[in-house]
């Protein structure tokens, strides 16, 4: 018989590892490829950055809570943040979208009053797409492209040891938000008529349904003359993220949970469901905040940032990867982000 | 009730326009938004292209005949193809997948070894993609991008009155590749014992299976400096693409059926299947041939070019898009892939 391999023994970030271990890039206009938030291409004085996501029906969406408009504007969104984890300016969007039968040119145009919405709230142009018909439910792929310096470009390698670590907001609150509505989704289908009560919970449902990109960080890099030394968006939670940069900067990392920022609402929300908020924060995804580190000389200017957080240091790769919780303890950090295949819903 | 207009009433083309009619693009690097195969972004002395495809399991692909290589090769290509429409140089692709349990580690590499044949093929690299979980199928998500001098770079609008519409090779034969495909898959279904016998008509099979992109038609009108004044790729079939450039050009067509270039075995088993060769080639699709419209001062040049054919004439708008059969008769041009949403399967 033949070998079969489950992809769920690798996790994403394995199996997408595994798959192009053999890649090379041989074209001389493509400055990097694999590895980081986008992909850099030469474009003259500027680079080219290029970035792709995937969204689908039933694994990153649920359309009994997800309003179309949301879900277009979020799709938008979760690109240009990919764009802007580069230190680079958004530029044009390309959307592609698989649909099935049930949806209407109605729902359709919903959806792409979010995007346009999108578009005009981070300046991206709509340069193209494809649109096909699905055997089922509806798939979204975008496309982000972005433009900077050469010089400007911040990668994930880059972070070394004695380096700060920053957030520019709070974490957690899009994975909080995202089991409120699954919860009154459940609630809902037990009792049809019983109307949810999100109300009170906007802030959480509204960091699940209609996230932003940090767009406003990366002109305050620009305008300060501040250069991150590396920087990740957050959207697969923070400790996945921490892990990217210290496994690409080759350096480990220090981090102090009563530093990481979490929402009172976050924070409300987790012990009504019994999670510990900062699990939530390590491990939720979503923010799309932007995690980055600087060079101790920057600290200066980081603390006027607008919202931004300070949880701690890079130190040597042979010190590990750390979190000093609240209890003064000293634990491995652990990112469940690794293995998303194994459902995270 | 609330409004639904089912997405079949519109058909593919009229979908993305309707829902795109009111994009405007703003950012003065932004070239050339919606509407030829690719979008063109400034990049210095050089433009970017950036085309972008998806390739959905049930609709564009049936894994009982189509090999995972071959679908990996086979998703580089189409998009690829995209490229060379523009009159540039592919150079990078990213790749998206949507990945049901059902595969298996195995199966993704048999896909992304394809993947990599093309890639050298055709000198791409691969920079990058999102791998996910779905609930069912595989969606394959291809963004590819390619470079030009701007003033390189053909549009499907540029053609006028005179010009000399050509083909870069024969048509049909994927069309009835597929339906030779679609046909054994019925007889193994109906009794598994019996093998398909698919010797014989390799040549259809393979233009359905593993087509190529016209990258040495690009590299010939650079040699001999000759500017195609329209070009588009022939994807939904000859009819659909030749509407695109009247269109885009605001001109009429006139098509010589008996210079449509039909291969011997398209002809034959279009003959087998009761089907008529030209309705093949006109409306079949997925050939991946370019057709392109050139000035007459260019036709000696074009003469010599391999494989191309001469297959009719721009003409004026007033004049429309005509079809003049091999009997003797003038039709005009009908195409099908303009309603894609009703099911061409």
């Amino acid at each position: 018989m033949e070998k079969r391999t489950d992809i769920n023994t690798l996790g994403e970030f394995g199996l997408i590892e595994h798959l192009t271990k053999d890649v090379t890039v041989k074209n001389p206009n493509t400055l990097h490829g694999i590895g980081d938030d986008a992909a850099v291409i030469d474009a003259g004085k500027d680079a080219l950055l290029i970035s792709t996501d995937l969204l689908v029906e039933g694994i990153h969406f649920d359309l009994m809570y997800t309003p179309l408009k949301h879900l277009g504007y979020k799709a938008v969104v979760v690109n240009v943040s990919d764009i802007y984890a580069m230190n680079a300016v958004a530029e044009q969007i390309t959307i592609s979208l698989a649909i099935s039968n049930r949806f209407s040119v109605e729902a359709l145009e919903e959806l792409y009053e979010g995007i346009a919405l999108a578009c005009k709230m981070y300046n991206v142009d709509l340069i193209g797409g494809d649109t096909t018909s699905s055997p089922k439910g509806l798939t979204i792929s975008v496309t982000a492209t972005g433009r900077a310096k050469k010089e400007d470009i911040v990668y994930r390698s880059g972070a070394k040891p004695g380096d700060i670590i920053c957030i520019t907001g709070d974490l957690g609150a899009a994975y909080l938000g995202l089991q409120l509505l699954e919860r009154e989704k459940q609630v809902y289908l037990a009792a049809p008529g019983v109307q949810p009560d999100l109300e009170q919970k906007k802030y959480l449902v509204e960091r699940q349904l209609k996230p932003e990109a940090a767009k406003e960080s990366i002109a305050y890099f620009k305008k300060k003359k501040i250069q991150p030394t590396a920087m990740i968006d957050i959207s697969d939670g923070l400790a996945s993220e921490v892990f990217h940069i210290c496994k690409s900067s080759k350096v480990g990392a220090f981090i102090e949970e009563a530093k990481i920022p979490i929402h009172p609402e976050a924070e409300e929300m987790a012990l009504k469901f019994s999670l510990d908020p900062t699990m939530c924060a390590l491990n939720g995804g979503e923010d799309y905040e932007l995690l980055f580190t600087i060079d101790e000389k920057d600290l200066q200017e980081i603390r006027y940032m607008p919202s931004v957080y300070i949880i701690g240091e890079i130190v040597d790769a042979k010190d590990g990867i750390k979190l000093h919780t609240s209890g003064g303890n000293i634990h491995d950090l652990k990112a469940q982000g690794w293995k998303h295949f194994e459902d995270k819903a």
